[in-house]
């Protein structure tokens, strides 16, 4: 039976009661916060800068798009992991894959959300103020192509 | 020159001050809660429950995907407008589709992001707690049919 | 009977769905930021600058202190009103006093709560990076000392 | 040299990127957020219940009021530590007091913030709907007054 690969990177957190709607349930927009909170850990982990701000200007990270399915709900408290892939690596893009997984409870882990993000490297300079994508630094490009992982299949809890 | 038929409902607010990241744009989480507020808007203008809980459990619309594609940032200040279409009605999933212009400038409107919502509507019976699909009441599918417009196009500002 | 001058400035807005928790009301937090909009959205009408940023660095209006009093819960698609005044001016810092009223329902608009901020007008020089307060420029200070206005009692719906 | 007491109990967490405003730091309605995250933890971590939701009714804790004082900005990234004291206890009100560190950079940690919470035990019956305050159960009394802690002075890092 073959296992899949283990993901790029894993963040946990806990579902915040302000997370919460009225629903009783963490409202979906949070999901897409945890996606972003993981991709800039993971970057962090890897020496790739977030953001930068400088006389000349600033470089980021601006989604070019954003995407989750929602399968199970989320609570107050509820133990989450967030895992990463990197799915392509283009030359000002890269697109990550997620999966979000509940952990906490009597049973197993529950698959509560995948999802995606693209985010576009992209510079600011002062003297244009335009947004605009830009290659990726090579040494960016040679930490993240290492990593790609097309996600092929369910990742087994 | 063909004209695309104009959007179902249409919500405009503001983008606020805490609703900007250090990047100095509107952050992209926000863009989901503005095609939520018009969603829901929009519900309550042809008179559809929005969310009700009683004795015996709730009823709402939890998610069952989100997706955005963002074309121009936008900034603190920048009044918008949201443009919701009614894509398709199932048993249980109405699927929404949004466009968010930024009308404030020197210019003519600017597409800042489109995004589809896919709502379920839900119970949760008190008895068990569990969340589930259940069919549109008939007077909600009779009201939301005739509103179905498939996105055949560009909607003109 | 003495009736109350009218607040500085007013500001109307509808609980949103995503502002809520699942205690089914409006999650405390974001009394503050409404109290920021109606803020930023006084000094917009004021002429009064909110946040500038250039090369030679930025100049906003950083909160030294924010309190709140709650008195009534709100719910989702509740109206509200801010009601804005000016308490007093220093040499940096402004004082604002709010009332947030609930308007929707069948009966007389109620007090929800209570509020103040104290704003600092501060200064961010690119060279060094540190927040430090400004004095006011004389163009804002006169604006803001016209509407000085003790919160001497309780406003009348 | 008298040596303060120990906080009754703290909690750590990073600045994320979506808790940050155009002004490059930490939106100051986070700071409500981080003190009721360690509140509630603290509750978690006694066994006093947090929130509960039953056939009768609910019962939690909304805020009678919320007050914080801003000393240091906090910027994206920054490790903080809050730090919590039960201030006093009343029939129905739990008073806490707090303080934010930043733990991050290079320095001795740094005091961002100081705040208050009040927050009251309160019940909703499902038949009243109204949200009434209720003594605190015997058992939560019991914890809470033996952590009474007045805040005599400067917790020192």
């Amino acid at each position: 039976m073959p296992s899949s690969p283990p993901p790029a990177f894993v963040h946990r957190r806990v579902v915040e009661f302000y997370e919460t709607d009225l629903a009783g349930l963490a409202h979906f927009s949070n999901f897409f916060r945890w996606m972003e909170c993981t991709e800039l850990a993971f970057l962090h982990e890897h020496a790739i800068p977030v953001f930068t701000a400088g006389a000349s200007g600033q470089r980021g990270w601006p989604r070019a798009s954003a995407c989750a399915q929602f399968k199970a709900p989320l609570r107050f408290g509820d133990e989450i992991e967030v895992r990463l892939r990197v799915v392509s690596v283009g030359r000002a893009c890269v697109r990550y894959g997620f999966e979000i997984w509940r952990l906490a409870g009597p049973g197993a882990p529950e698959l509560a959300a995948t999802g995606e993000l693209a985010s576009v490297h992209a510079t600011r300079p002062r003297s244009s103020g335009q947004l605009r994508p830009a290659s990726l630094l090579p040494a960016t490009r040679a930490k993240l192509v290492k990593l790609v992982d097309p996600p092929s299949g369910k990742i087994s809890p």
